[in-house]
């Protein structure tokens, strides 16, 4: 079924006429439109009729993007106000209208006022996730884009680690692995690199830093391509020569806590469940408290998305088509960290990695 | 006074208690953490009690950005909710207590779950763009931040220009502009960089194509660098080559307009007004409909925050401190556009452009 079908039939799952769908990458998933500044009304009829609304600055780039089944509009003004504004007021005969909003995007201020704007005889229906829930289960030309971004960044690194690391900054190894990304296709990075060597590789989200790489640490690096519209993220900790015999074993707990975890991935457990597989790990091996973020996160056109794998996460199951990220961490503040990170498909069998460089311990000086 | 100072007083006059700082950039400048999960409890009183809440990943980066004025909080759970829950109840002798919260940041679901966790005796109260209020109008410190990062900016794109224009591609262009920008200095660009040739050019918002620049063309490019938490933003257009005289005729247009509405900038006129300015110039030329969009905005810690010029910014004067964007455009669908913009400082006496390159027609192959 088309992305507009399957979001009808949940529309009139939720009894709503219409939905408003104002986040970014909503839209994009929607319409296909890339730029900055759009808005979608989407009928529970697969047919129509749906609204797509922009502003002079995307005529063009919008008139190529989105497909015919969508009614482009033009506005001068806030978006969200014309969208309402330009409902037409329901007849008694009619009933009344519900309007859907996402309620976890929409804010206070914008729903005031489309309180105010709207027409007589609708009335505003709370809609969240209705396309966050489409979202979270990848179709096969997602799946293809979002690999090849995870290839793209592999052979970015893998660039990178050619030319060794000892003896260059932090930033230096940041700016390398963004640029080679970039000449190879990518829009970007999915987010901002991070290259931490030493003690700084125990802050879980370290600022590259203008600091020399030395020989004989723990260096974690966790980065990812932004292509076609698409996410990747992956971490590997490298050992920039030899290392200390707590250093390899928290190496050897964290890589068993990812591959068990990786192989728990599939459609039925929770993403509790499945954090609870690395956290059960990490936490009998005494380091509980030195692994305190969520074990991962869905991945798609944000890279951060559902489903999250974490203590907190709903007691939801996975499904066939879900990506997320599996990556457990330990971290020994003020003396080392190790986080190792895949990106992978959830199948039948088992998370499938989309990440091609081993997690075996590897020495890059 | 001290920006805690500021906003304490800010509060006081708007009668409430605490204020929820839930935006990153808020959030940002008001405690100088640069993580991307914090949340700030601000009292009307400068001395506090304020809080700061963050998670895990950020303990030891928060210990060592956030001053100690603020009392840190590492939580397991939503920052939001951790921050409410942790409010004592107030006795009736002690009156209600008042929690402002931003209602253009809070979405209508966060709302709807903070009523449910408000301890007896508070409420929430609606306390829109008090950060951001602040934030408009930028201190020495920040000025020098954004002169640096449009120095910076000017200097990728001098060096990118003298290898030529003509035979590369857009794209090619574009990533060696942001490759410059990262090895000066920048966290990266402050936004994704246009780069547009030809036709192209008469998108505003153009996303750099593999395909080479001609010679004989107008070229625009729109770029800025984030450097130390501050944004730039600036576009010249360039010829490749001979002109048309059309293409001169705008280009002169849309300078003489740009230059007349710098001019007109100082504490006083709307933003409103501003526009005004550069839109009579461009009408009465007959191209009214090829100027579609505003003629400016804010920049800051965001590359668009508030002020905004146009037509429909609010009927708010220009303060002296404000930063922002003075760009107007013409744009011949299919045909060619044209687009100069400085980045300006609020001054008394007119817009104090950081945008060192010259704004007379130049020629670049």
């Amino acid at each position: 079924m088309t992305r507009v079908g399957s979001l009808a039939a949940e529309l009139r799952e939720r009894g709503v006429d219409l939905l408003l769908i104002a986040a970014p990458f909503d839209v994009r998933y929607m319409t296909d439109f890339t730029g900055s500044n759009g808005l979608a009304v989407l009928a529970a009829q697969e047919s129509g009729p749906h609204r797509f609304l922009t502003d002079f600055r995307y005529d063009t780039q919008s008139a190529e993007q989105v497909p015919d089944v969508f009614t482009r509009e033009i506005v001068a003004v806030d978006l969200l106000e014309a969208a309402v504004r330009a409902l037409e007021p329901r007849s008694e005969e009619a009933g009344v209208g519900r309007l859907g909003f996402d309620d976890s995007i929409v804010t206070v201020k914008q729903h005031a006022r489309l309180l105010e704007l709207l027409p007589a005889g609708w009335e505003l229906i709370e809609c969240g996730g209705a396309v966050a829930g489409l979202r979270e289960v990848k179709d096969d030309s997602e799946l293809a884009r979002i690999r090849a971004a995870a290839e793209l960044a592999d052979v970015a690194l893998r660039e990178v680690l050619e030319q060794g690391l000892v003896g260059r900054t932090e930033r230096e190894v940041a700016i390398e692995l963004e640029l080679r990304m970039r000449r190879l296709g990518a829009e970007g990075p999915s987010f901002p690199s991070i290259v931490a060597a030493g003690p700084h590789s125990a802050l879980p989200h370290a600022e590259p830093r203008a600091v020399e790489i030395p020989k004989d640490t723990l260096l974690t690096i966790d980065w990812g391509a932004l292509h076609d519209g698409y996410c990747s993220d992956c971490t590997r900790t490298f050992a920039t020569g030899s290392l200390t015999e707590d250093e390899r074993d928290i190496y050897e707990l964290v890589r068993r806590a990812q591959e068990e975890a990786l192989a728990a991935v599939r459609p039925g457990p929770s993403g509790r469940e499945i954090d609870a597989v690395a956290r059960g790990i990490i936490e009998q091996a005494g380091h509980g408290e030195h692994f305190g973020h969520g074990l991962g996160h869905g991945v798609g056109l944000e890279v951060h998305e559902a489903p999250r794998l974490s203590r907190t996460a709903p007691q939801k199951a996975l499904c066939a088509g879900n990506v997320v990220t599996v990556e457990p961490g330990v971290y020994l503040p003020g003396r080392f960290g190790v986080r190792i990170e895949d990106l992978a498909i959830v199948r039948e069998d088992g998370g499938e990695s989309l990440s091609g460089l081993s997690k075996q311990l590897t020495e890059i000086q």
